[in-house]
């Protein structure tokens, strides 16, 4: 049962399981720092599929089987799946989960949509609405490339500031409290938070002051310290986002420089692999949390950590129109022990 | 505190109370039958914007300040706002809500968004894990037109199936279940149904199997008939698409024939205002439970509602690349007793 610990952050008395996980990875992302943690890769863009929206598609196919796999349960056995993408109307999700017949919750968080679907999950199992939920989401350079910046033909130059949306998907199944962890503890609703920035070539600076928002929020709700913590990670604020966020919570005497990385600096090897300020998508921080944060949580090398996933709100139409960049950022406090054994 | 009827069926045993509605319309739906129902109506398309997505954005805006007014309360008294829209990346709900600083969660369900957010806002109450939580949604025939379709200045001709998608919004505040109702009793979350409907200009048809698998859900897993609710009433399936979900259900033995309505056909009149097949759109179903329905509850002119939204899941990419348009329902029941006072 979920109690209120300020107005955004929510504690999940009974510490839901996080019973399952899975991460699959495209080409670049599979010749990364990464490329031994993910489930699957693959090395060209198509995936076999006619075209890049069906092959993002695939990625969530396949993440949702190798997930379902390790949890030996099948699609009858989730009560309820969030998930959502970076296409418009979210058809990555809609097309990956027709043929599954699992009820359905579409949701829309940008790049957030990671830690926003396992948030919602989290809340329907801490109040046995499911026993199983799961979260999903993806990216696919190519999908995206094409529906928010340039054809990819044109072969548009790269500023320096640039993220690179990662081709990847991660998906986990939340369960019962008395499986196995890593465990979610509490969970923190972001806010919209526009500064007013309207470079879309810079996402990492327009999402953190959203992140750093909610970091700030849910520290003071909490009443806890960034030294409560072993690792305080966001989804995909970059080189740029992630020294803005810093210096932003700096300003409120909030240190999280010891405990602090980004998904998207620790997908690539930012400076080999050519990707400018690091990478970005939902795949992003949801490949990296399901391939790297959530074992080192499973096997106790990290005990308590905060997972914040970033999202920029805009659209093409809205930046044409001259709008800045309404952004948002959730939080997932995941955890290697339950409630129960601590008080 | 939430309890599982079924896979897809929750019981809100508090029964949390809608505490205020609110539903804005644009020209044409404020010279159709329920023009004495808005809170707030409009004569041109642009309210006073610049463009018309700015006009729906001011849409989502003046609902919520009505809404918010009707009860009493302010922005901060919201615990979480769930939205959602048509737009590309939702942004009628993003800037709508980017300055009133409330923890917010996307949601995209196409059509379906009320009965969506409605839903989640009921879960939350019933949990505490909210004391009020605010459900939103919207269209814009000019925004929609031009984003799914074809540019207005086009003239395009439309086919005699094609259903009109509203200019209007709608919210309302799911608050504690001590105040007076209508009340959320039960919900059924839906699952994509896609029978390979590929006519986008008959939404109707490639909704209906989407509402009959979930009315049919609903109706197995409360071990409850037609019979036992005063009205049935869909979002916008419009001529065709009621048509059909009639003729769906009673191939399962189910006839709602004398409690059926939908919003589609209640919003206009067809013949008169050239609506072809009737109305569509998330401000469909959202303004005519906001200004229609919810009244006839708190009233007691009806007592036991089923509202069951209704979303085409496609975007324009999926149909060029011809796929077929998978599609969800997503029902609330209303009604204005609590659990407590029948049991």
């Amino acid at each position: 049962m979920t109690s209120k610990v300020g107005r955004s952050t929510l504690k999940m008395n009974s510490s839901p399981a996080i019973i399952s996980y899975g991460a699959v990875a495209g080409k670049k992302e599979s010749e990364g720092p990464l490329k031994d943690h993910f489930d699957k890769t693959y090395s060209d863009d198509y995936l076999g599929q006619d075209n890049w929206e069906k092959a993002e598609c695939q990625l969530q196919k396949d993440v949702v089987s190798i997930t379902l796999e390790k949890a030996n349960l099948k699609a009858d056995d989730i009560d309820i799946v969030f998930a959502g993408d970076l296409l418009n109307q979210n058809i990555s999700s809609h097309f990956s989960l027709r043929d599954l017949n699992i009820p359905f919750i579409g949701m829309y968080g940008a790049c957030s949509n990671m830690a926003e679907t396992m948030n919602m999950a989290s809340i329907f199992v801490d109040n046995e609405a499911a026993e199983n939920a799961l979260a999903l989401t993806s990216s696919h350079f190519c999908t995206a490339e094409r529906q928010y910046r340039f054809p990819l033909e044109y072969g548009g130059q790269r500023t320096p500031n640039s993220q690179w949306t990662a081709t990847a998907a991660g998906s986990i199944i939340v369960g019962p409290a008395n499986r196995a962890g890593p465990y979610v503890k509490q969970i923190c609703i972001g806010k919209i938070v526009d500064m007013g920035v309207n470079d879309i070539n810079n996402m990492g600076a327009a999402m953190a002051p959203a992140a750093a928002d909610t970091i700030r929020t849910f520290l003071q709700e909490t009443q806890t310290k960034p030294e409560d913590y072993d690792l305080i990670v966001t989804g995909d604020l970059g080189k740029v986002g992630s020294r803005l966020l810093i210096e932003l919570l700096q300003q409120d005497d909030i240190t999280i420089e010891q405990q602090y990385n980004d998904c998207g600096l620790l997908l690539y090897d930012l400076k080999r692999q050519e990707v400018d300020a690091g990478g970005s998508g939902c795949g992003c921080s949801a490949s990296v949390l399901c391939s790297y944060i959530l074992p080192k949580i499973k096997n106790g090398s990290l005990k308590d950590v905060l997972f914040i996933a970033t999202g920029a709100l805009m659209s093409t139409t809205s930046f044409q129109q001259k709008e800045t960049i309404p952004c948002i950022a959730h939080l997932t406090h995941l955890s290697n022990t339950q409630w129960e054994e601590e008080e």
